[in-house]
């Protein structure tokens, strides 16, 4: 890798930390210079603009946070399996970068203006969808899960209560409300979803 | 009312919607000066820091969500209707502040660091969860549902995936997860709560 390159994917790196734990509007140069022990000319000779910065930031923590996600997952196992193990990560492990889930911070970020940074969550919060959705489909064409089943509909509810839990534990400081969320949709699994429980 | 009491309301409003959408690193003395048309010693006679203003903006916006919440519910209804009816509230009346949910928006800015609006957050979640565990609690105790049920369970799931909703439709500007989850929620309350189904 060139030096340029690795300079460049060092202020990433910083700034997907900086991002991820203050915000957009909260991530300023200074900091940013100071995490990277460059000056102001060396970090913008690779960015035109700080929402530039930010895309590539938002692109790196989500990455980060994706590999937490499908880690451990077997693309042999039956797709239900596949969907609790999908929501254990998500219990169990963190994104290496600091912060919280990086489509939650940066949705509540992006919602009101910033269409760049909306742009690039709409199409991780897609991703993750879709990974569940055909998670789900693939059960019931092999006979796992009911007919009928809306995958999208268990897509949604997946997503949802894990992030707003994750909201709740992070500001609580206790995993209690990603616990009892886990516990819910599992049971939810096993009753609505599956044609025969585990 | 006197004057100076006047002037530190229209503040605080000024302040509530401008963090509600800029989260409180976005929030900026100019933007407060150009929105109250006060100057920055006009501001500052009236509060002592940023931080103070901030969670007295908090606090306006978690009241003015919290009226659209709860409006509209029957006290006297029976516990698991109020709880229903508070899903539809959140789903369908929004709070007349901009940026969507106060204490969605509030527990991403507050759960790396600033202590003071933490405090306010977890107040706020705790006021709304023994809204919902007390009206669960009371339809045990009247056997409408049953035995054995965990409120705080139920009260748990009904805020995490709602905000989690919220953030997924306030991005996607559609309120399509709102519904599936309102769905899905109702149906957990009748078959999975309720000792019979409405």
């Amino acid at each position: 890798m060139k030096k340029g390159e690795q300079t460049r994917q060092k202020i990433v790196a910083a700034a997907a930390a900086m991002f991820n734990q203050r915000g957009y509007e909260g991530g300023s140069l200074t900091d940013l210079m100071a995490a990277t022990g460059l000056q102001k000319g060396g970090i913008y000779r690779h960015f035109s603009s700080k929402e530039e910065l930010a895309a590539e930031a938002f692109d790196y923590n989500w990455k980060q946070a994706w590999q937490a996600r499908i880690g451990a997952v077997d693309p042999n196992a039956p797709g239900l399996a596949r969907v609790k193990q999908l929501i254990a990560n998500f219990v169990e492990h963190r994104s290496p970068v600091p912060g919280g889930c990086p489509v939650l911070n940066t949705a509540v970020d992006a919602d009101d203006g910033n269409a760049v940074l909306r742009k690039r969550v709409l199409k991780a919060l897609r991703t993750w969808r879709m990974l569940l959705e055909s998670a789900v489909d693939e059960a019931m064409q092999r006979g796992e899960a009911k007919r009928g089943v809306d995958a999208k509909t268990v897509a949604t509810l997946v997503i949802s209560s894990l992030e707003g839990a994750l909201m709740i534990s992070r500001i609580e400081r206790s995993p209690d409300a990603l616990h009892r969320v886990q516990e819910h949709l599992n049971h939810y699994l096993d009753t609505e979803v599956a044609l025969c429980p585990e």
